[in-house]
């Protein structure tokens, strides 16, 4: 393997460790040396790799940001999957990630929103970037599922998505501090019932 | 002044002090000391008045937890408005703190919850706690409006008043991330439109 694949290498293994402890413990609670550790990094290269924890974290949500992007095209991309149910199948599948966790960690951009964007301004930009990107792959599906009437709120869509983003950042912050996935279902509920309305009235 | 009054007096100045810094650094990167310096109480005797960092966090939930019942009494006692209305007023007076910080900070609560939930099971017990019964005092509020025929929503109170608590906790977090008031106008028609349905449809 060439040094610079290597690297690659190291680099991608730092990140996927650094989002791991971190989506539990928060930006400041994260040790950088834990995280070198447990990748088998010696103390004194982690500079060779990132200039500094804040770009470190923001290259763990440039690296979040791809696999989420990866992980809702399996879901939006699959035509086989009416629009309303790959709304369905996309929050079941957060509830189940939720539930695997036992209603730990919930999600480092929430997280990270959270802490970080009082703290720091780029960590805040590259933040709201990625929720901005997931709302639109969320309201691009909801404007197909309106025009196929399976969905019957009128609304723009744009206004749907963000409406069914708050609430299930929401939810995930209810289920992460009661401990009880309860909160996601009724979410659930909100979003296809209230929201988007996927009976008609 | 008694020594016991002034005890009492330089621990609410604590208190006070630690809910201002703590809801815009979080908890991991609020330095006791600084807190100290800002109310003019020696470095060495913080001990005096709390035994630990989460002794101290702890009582700041209490605290924030006693301002929140006070303040959610003054509008939702106050029987000269309608339901409807004290509901209504008592959205707006939070959007009116965080258009104030200039969408900083956010709830303390919501943020330690996000932090710590899955650090300190103590934190975690209070902060549920707080949730709960901010939600009790929604869901009452809302039972009655759906008494009086103000809203049209036929779900059960506590439902809706989670609903309306998780979009509210979602667009808060939307609010501080874009730096921006407008996911609490949005969250507003949601409220009182899909989840409360204040008009009849």
């Amino acid at each position: 393997m060439s040094t610079a694949a290597a690297k690659q290498d190291t680099r991608e293994a730092l990140l996927e460790a650094g989002i791991s402890v971190m989506v539990e413990k928060g930006y400041s609670n994260t040790g950088i040396q834990e995280i070198l550790h447990s990748v088998g990094v010696p103390k004194g290269s982690f500079y060779y790799y990132f200039e500094s924890k804040e770009e470190f974290a923001l290259a763990m949500i440039q690296h979040l940001s791809q696999v989420y992007s990866r992980n809702m095209a399996k879901i939006f991309d699959d035509k086989s999957l009416k629009p309303i149910e790959r709304l369905r199948a996309h929050f079941l599948e957060s509830r189940k990630d939720m539930v695997s966790n036992e209603c730990r960690k919930g999600c480092l951009i929430g997280n990270l929103s959270q802490e970080m964007a009082d703290q720091s301004e780029r960590l805040r930009g590259a933040l709201i970037e990625v929720m901005v990107s997931k709302q639109e792959i969320l309201s691009a599906c909801i404007a197909e599922a309106q025009e196929r009437g399976e969905i019957f709120s009128t609304r723009p869509a744009r206004e749907l998505s963000q409406a069914t983003q708050m609430a299930w950042l929401g939810a995930m912050l209810i289920a992460k501090t009661s401990k009880d996935p309860a909160a996601l279902d009724s979410c659930t509920r909100l979003i296809f019932d209230d929201i988007l309305k996927e009976e008609s009235i």
